[in-house]
């Protein structure tokens, strides 16, 4: 640990790990000290939507990359927490494609169920994280926004869990700097009721420019132009939604695509991803990117390989997402608490060895979702996570590729069956594309009349 | 300073005041090893445009608050560098309202004549600094962004120079999260071309609100109408241009005010200020708010009394600008190389009551000016910067009041003489709002025919 005690900072000293705390939960086990810092003033993270852009209240970067007309893109039935259902938060089979205000409902109700309030700091941002070589602790930098007080703690161990879709990355088009019209990256993004009447530009082949340009679509946008770099997204898009190749200059209000076409354009919204940014770590311990489903770097996805005393969780792209966090925590905290024990370091680079050889003989997307779904099997394994059928998860999310090949209108209105309680989804009681309001009342309301 | 050899990050040992560098400029005086730390690309500070908004090209948050239309709202020879005039730059006699690259311009050619590139680390963020009371060090812990690279630095002295107008301040408005038309903060606000046709809201009475709101207007928007909490701006607006008191609600489109009348919005802009925040100062050495001219803590308004080894430069509300800044440079420089000498902490007290209780007194704006004058008069006779005569300066900033009063769409067009080179401003080709090019090379341009 650092001395510090002539620091102009009062520095208090805790040591994660030890200083414990007895609580009842988790079968009676000792839990050690632990402190949550989130930087927002409610949990649910990415699905704690907010209307400000760019920097919060208190001047930081916003977290959320949330619009306000999000729906879920994915089957809910591929989320599913396994030891927190769907049914056992809304009591009723819903829909498989809920809208953001419900999915953050069922988030906070598995928070409030497990009673983990009291380990939160809101409106603490991490300021800077140093790692001393000599006592192995981490001494943690915070700051509380609203008084501005500056903390100085140690902890045995620090697990990032902020996340990798919250750092916009917004290259430089050419002529993008004097585009009279509007003009924001996705994270940005509020809602596509602006868009009506306007001839909308989304840079981008993923599932921003799916969703965003497919959002401007149903608000009303006079026309709706994807352009994409390699490939097409390739959907069977609505007349009025058309995909062009690259872009070569934008002048004015006019802009030219890779194939020497050009045409009108009112908005431009960026879709062009996100950056691993983690401002509060040095170099040495930040992660850095591409976004793949086994980023280098990281033993079993979450032990950074340099420092085991660090662990990232959802650092990699998703396919499976909250069961995925799930399996990652709990093995994450069972290393901790010594209950699974942690390889030696070449036994670890022999591991990520072998799942990167796996990796990098993946052909496409169904093979990384079924390359994801034998990582979670792997981490499930190793923990008392609850299991579940991940190969039935496979099916759906196959599946769910078909059914938006076949409708990127329509594919949120099919049903799926949850793979943890079995009970079948029930349709959404107006079609998504008609569904204009997209909150918790209206979406458990009965349709109107 | 810090023992920090165990440190996992390496550690260059700096002492900003000792290690010094011989250079040949500044009376052949020795130059103490001065590094500046610019998060940007390129200086220029908040002159410095940019078309992203947000976070920027690294995931920073951006600077620069410019819009890409801004010209000057006060005269230029209220703010002409009295060591660099504008005859000198630009050869011949320009208007007293140049636009935004054309004020970059200006600022850029001082730096390159003062030869200071040499000494800024561009792309280059500090992330957190730390004081230590035994050797009276500062630690500076800065990343390179473009590499990721931590540095961490020991250094006499800091000077806090990064302004406090890029933090915006975003009140919630009841109703606003729902809010379907486009919103952001002046901050964010990039031009007004995009508003044409939309009525627009602006929220605030203040220079944003002001000026935000007659780009709209010279763009061709529907209607603006600006809202304010206590005292409207009060100009001759023209028709289609309103001021109302108050927002009480916003229910989809509609906005309600104080008065209880309300109207359709498409667009709103939050012209509610900005707040001091500096992410890399602990609390014990970040300056707060309020934006006054005499803020709290600052002897002579750029030493911090409770450490005075760390200087803020602009860090007031602003009549006075460059040249204010300058006098401050021109008096912290001499502190710190000690051909000034720094009363001690009573001494400094009774100097900061003083001011204060002259503040206390003041009445409304023109009695700031004048007090600004005063203010930057008593820093110019510590230092060696030429004087100027702040006076006349008074007088100019008196008369651009009256002359906003008179026109607020024309008082642009009206022309002002330097105090430093008796040069008359030459009148711009055309009239401010019929100008819809503000680039340097149009306005450099002779008038078209």
């Amino acid at each position: 640990m650092q001395e510090e005690g002539s620091n102009h900072w009062g520095r208090a000293e805790r040591h994660g790990t030890t200083s414990g705390i007895r609580v009842g939960g988790s079968a009676g086990a000792e839990i050690p000290e632990l402190v949550c810092f989130e930087k927002q003033q409610d949990w649910g993270g990415q699905w704690n939507y907010t209307w400000r852009t760019g920097l919060d209240e208190h001047g930081e970067p916003v977290h959320s990359s949330m619009y306000r007309n999000l729906w879920s893109n994915g089957p809910k039935e591929g989320l599913e927490f396994a030891d927190y259902t769907f049914d056992e938060h809304f009591g009723r089979p819903i829909s498989s494609y809920p809208p953001r205000p419900v999915l953050w409902d069922y988030i906070a109700g598995r928070l409030q169920h497990s009673d983990v309030r009291k380990y939160v700091r809101f409106e603490t941002v991490v300021r800077l994280i140093e790692f001393n070589d000599e006592d192995k602790q981490f001494t943690v930098i915070s700051e509380h926004l609203p008084s501005g007080d500056t903390t100085v703690e140690v902890f045995g161990h620090v697990v990032v869990a902020s996340g990798h879709f919250s750092f916009p990355n917004t290259p430089e088009l050419p002529g993008i700097e004097t585009f009279p019209g509007m003009v924001s990256h996705a994270h940005d993004f509020l809602g596509a009721e602006s868009l009506k009447d306007l001839d909308v530009l989304v840079v981008g082949s993923s599932y921003s420019a799916e969703d965003i340009g497919s959002q401007a679509y149903k608000m009303g946008a006079k026309s709706v132009t994807a352009s994409y770099r390699s490939e097409p997204m390739g959907y069977d898009w609505p007349a009025g939604f058309e995909e062009r190749q690259g872009i070569e200059c934008i002048a004015g209000n006019t802009v030219t695509f890779g194939d020497g076409t050009s045409r009108h354009i009112d908005a431009i919204v960026l879709c062009t991803g996100y950056a691993h940014k983690y401002p509060f770590l040095p170099h040495e311990l930040a992660l850095s990117g591409p976004n793949t489903v086994y980023p280098a770097g990281l033993y079993r996805g979450v032990v950074w390989q340099q420092n085991p005393g660090l662990f990232y969780l959802g650092a990699q792209d998703q396919w499976f997402t909250f069961n995925m966090f799930d399996a990652q925590a709990w093995y994450v905290r069972d290393l901790i608490m010594g209950r699974a024990d942690l390889p030696d370091a070449a036994e670890r680079d022999a591991s990520m060895a072998s799942w990167h050889a796996r990796f990098e003989r993946l052909q496409g997307s169904s093979d990384e979702i079924r390359f994801q779904a034998e990582y979670v099997r792997d981490l499930i394994q190793q923990t008392d996570y609850p299991e579940f059928d991940l190969d039935e998860v496979v099916n759906i999310f196959l599946a769910w590729k078909l059914d938006k090949k076949d409708d990127i209108m329509g594919y949120r209105d099919r049903c799926y069956r949850s793979v943890i309680t079995g009970t079948m989804a029930a349709p959404h009681h107006t079609p998504w594309i008609e569904e204009l309001d997209d909150s918790l009342e209206r979406y458990l309301a009965a349709a109107r009349a």
